[in-house]
């Protein structure tokens, strides 16, 4: 296994087989561009690919120098996986600690100070434009457990549940980049079952934990894309903590679905991290006992045993983890949404985000939604946290922050998404 | 009441009362740019508004220059309603058979044959790029029918129906401007009730008659619109047909909404007419018995009156005008779905679009779909159309074509939208 010659970052997460890409700026240069994290550095892909050095010896990323000097990554995103894995193999050549091309960038010092930023002197940006974001609901598990809060165990699963990956358009234009903060939104909500709605901020806030995909090559209106070609759809992932406001949502959802109690903000972690990078961590999906249709049988396993987990944070308090699980708790891959999703011939274009929906396991610290933990705000969630602050919670409170964090670790390989972390603030006066 | 010494096209839809704004191109310059309807003319306003003659003697709408040389409204759109006020007041001075400045363009022999172009010469694209699309169900007649056909006349109305406007994200990538075609989509269908879903291509193809409003102005993540402001955020509106497969969407909608059911394509007419243009058909919205909630309480009216009708055609026959209604028959306004989306913080973004929902009457030839028309696909509507190919129908077929049209008159004055025109075609072959 390689390694490389800059030192791995305090966790690990971002090795020479991760390289996650990300857009940021710092204050040497305010203009959002692209980069690519390894250990506690941002390579400016901008700086980098546009370089002499790069120039002379690496036509693959060299080619890409215009798509990185973009503030997003939709065009690099729209390139295509041929592309993708060869710059990745550029990248890789002059990161390895016995590069053959030292000369490139490691023993190059212009270049080196120019191109490698502390991560610490960074800010992360909203990686890709995101035209439309489709929210799934494929985590097994969320699911039933829901359905059981609210149609009992016998009816806890849609007729069409296990038929076909069921999903929802989103909102885009509400979504964030890790860092960011969402105030606690006003809705309409029942104040108890049958009163009369009032408008209030919301008393029942929640996260979800969620992957994100997002979409590199576009598919035409009318052009269904192949469940076994679909892979090459997909430029790579992220967390999303897809914020719930669930009084909001349980006036509003009957007959077209979650609206308002989604749409205030979503939060999504600053680093892609590309299929090639999870490759070694593919692994079987849930068993589905349902014959499924022809466009959803794929020939290869295409769900990642990804370990996520949650942590809560009071504004004084050190973080609890109150929840961990794995993306392996997908009933329907990404793929499979794909196939669904451009069935019918609607078009996904680069930079394009297909939520997975809430990931749970099957034991209460596996879930994924305080809605699930607290079984619908009925039992209590511990924050240990710390200096005598320790508190129970059923829903989120105004100043409490939630991370998410992803990782893939075997036999010394290790592939991590960072964080995805948002605060919750109080609601506006009105 | 001013005339333009332009001649009315022969519909008069677009007198100088109305001025709506699209994107065009021509054989001349295949390049996108931004352009005013009059009579049968395009006004190329990218070459009116950055020529000398506009620069000596009209600031706002030369002001505006760069922004109508882009190949989407969004810019202009987002400069405001004061803007657009002035733009329109300069557009109409030059316009005026009585103009005061006949130099500009009237009798400017060199810029009238630059910027006057015939429509028959001209391809119109689509206005706006539209980052979101939200579609709301404000229509009461369509929502009582639908529920009827669903619930029975007891339930038809869910709970919330009166109190908000329950509204959903649909797909912006799909949506195509008035002349597109789409194909029959495929998807997962029960080919009876209770049997095992099916992989098909749609029985059950439908039109919706919707009025389509352009956001102008945004709101900032976390700020909600007060209803009496959010006039002020509008650019103006459009025809929307959003087509609806209705075996893929009663499959598929429980419980997260309308996916692949709607996401194949919409259509929209090329013209957005403003609220200024509308401004003489303000009408009272239908009443709403239920006690509304403090920001959806408006000081004025903002419901317009505005008759709209839908027309099918077979491959060789004449249309035939099934339907017509008026977008009075909205139980919610735009500025009341503006306030509601926008209560938890949501952001709109310039361009952004609102679907009013199917917009239907109380009798059948006032519905705004066939769903309802035919009462599930059990009553048949007749196609008189000519030659001999007269033929009921209760969904659409292969080769089928829907047009939608808008106009408000009264006094001799007319408003018209032009038409959103869109085709059916056959399935793919999978």
């Amino acid at each position: 296994m390689i390694e490389s010659w800059i030192p791995l970052d305090g966790d690990g997460d971002f090795s020479i087989q991760n390289l996650p890409y990300g857009v940021f700026s710092d204050a040497a240069d305010p203009t959002p561009r692209c980069g690519v994290r390894i250990g506690d550095f941002v390579l400016d892909l901008k700086a980098l690919s546009s370089s002499a050095a790069v120039a002379e010896s690496l036509s693959s990323l060299h080619s890409c120098a215009a798509l990185f000097a973009q503030p997003y990554l939709n065009g690099f995103a729209a390139a295509g996986r041929t592309v993708h894995r060869n710059v990745r193999r550029d990248l890789q050549r002059i990161l390895d600690a016995k590069t053959d091309l030292p000369q490139v960038l490691e023993k190059n010092e212009v270049l080196r100070q120019q191109a490698l930023v502390p991560v610490a002197k960074v800010v992360m940006q909203l990686p890709v434009q995101i035209g439309d974001y489709t929210d799934f609901y494929a985590g097994y598990h969320h699911a039933y457990n829901v359905g059981v809060l609210f149609r009992g165990p016998e009816n806890a699963l849609q007729p069409n549940y296990t038929h076909l990956p069921v999903g929802y358009h989103g909102r885009s234009s509400s979504i964030m980049v890790s860092g960011g903060s969402i105030k606690r939104p006003w809705g309409q909500i029942l104040p108890s079952p049958g009163a009369a709605p009032i408008t209030s901020p919301s008393r029942k806030m929640d996260f979800e934990l969620e992957l994100g995909c997002i979409i590199g090559s576009p598919n035409a209106l009318g052009e269904p894309v192949d469940v076994n070609r679909a892979e090459e759809h997909i430029f790579g992932y992220v967390l999303l903590n897809d914020w719930s406001a669930r009084d909001i949502q349980a006036w509003e959802y009957v007959p077209l679905g979650p609206f308002n109690g989604k749409n205030f903000g979503s939060t999504i972690s600053p680093w892609v991290v590309t299929t090639d990078a999870l490759e070694p961590f593919r692994t079987e999906p849930l068993a589905n006992e349902t014959a499924l249709q022809d466009y959803l049988q794929e020939a290869q396993k295409s769900v990642f045993d990804i370990t996520l987990s949650v942590s809560i944070q009071d504004d004084d308090a050190q973080p609890t983890t109150i929840s961990t699980t794995s993306s392996k708790n997908l009933l329907w891959s990404f793929p499979q949404m794909i196939a669904h999703h451009t069935l019918g011939g609607c078009p996904l274009q680069p930079g394009d985000m297909l939520g997975s929906g809430t990931i749970s396991g099957t034991e209460t610290d596996e879930r994924g939604s305080l809605l699930e933990m607290t079984e619908g705000g009925k039992q209590d969630v511990k924050l240990t946290g710390g200096g005598g602050t320790s508190r129970s919670m059923r829903f989120l409170q105004d100043g409490d922050s939630v991370t998410l964090m992803g990782r893939c670790e075997r036999e010394g390989l290790r592939i991590g998404f960072g964080c995805c972390h948002g605060r919750l603030l109080a609601a506006s006066e009105r």
